[in-house]
């Protein structure tokens, strides 16, 4: 089983579309933090403040960047989203995601 | 924010009714475990292995344990499940909730 290890995370869930994207959010010693979410089957758009690294643990879904191409992914895979950018999500299994806010140097 | 601190988190979430409830687990350095969990609105019906502590953080819900009547929880409020006991749980807006895994003594 892997694990995050000596974190905190908070007890209140962030919820967005009526609760069929949720996360939470996981803070490391070294100040960074993520979040481990579900996103349940449906159409979404996002958009980062910080670059991001979605890092898929289960589903299937297909993404879309900004000014890039549509790509799927099926049960495991990442992709990256630069800050300020916004992306398009067609969740077609329910998928269990970590996402890491990352520097632009990272 | 109230934050748990200095735990560990299974970065796979449990995943229940396609995804319609869903936990993270979370460990604590004393050796005990809760989960950090969501559902959404829908009919559900557990069964519990140890005593549950089940401590209502958002939304709108009513319980019923096994033999007992139903009750309703409006935004926060805590109940308890013996162990290997079941309960219904009618969701009626999403739930963010906070299980506790607890001996009988607790």
């Amino acid at each position: 089983m892997t694990q995050f290890t000596n974190v905190n995370i908070n007890t209140k869930a962030n919820i967005y579309f009526d609760g069929k994207v949720t996360s939470r959010t996981v803070e490391f010693q070294d100040g960074t933090r993520k979040t481990l979410g579900i996103m349940l089957p449906g159409d979404y758009e996002f958009s980062t403040s910080q670059k991001e690294e979605m890092d898929i643990q289960a589903g299937i879904l297909e993404y879309k960047v900004n000014g890039q191409e549509w790509k799927k992914i099926e049960n495991s895979g990442v992709f990256y989203v630069p800050a300020n950018e916004s992306f398009l999500l067609k969740v077609h299994s329910v998928v269990d995601y970590c996402c890491s806010y990352l520097t632009e140097e990272d």
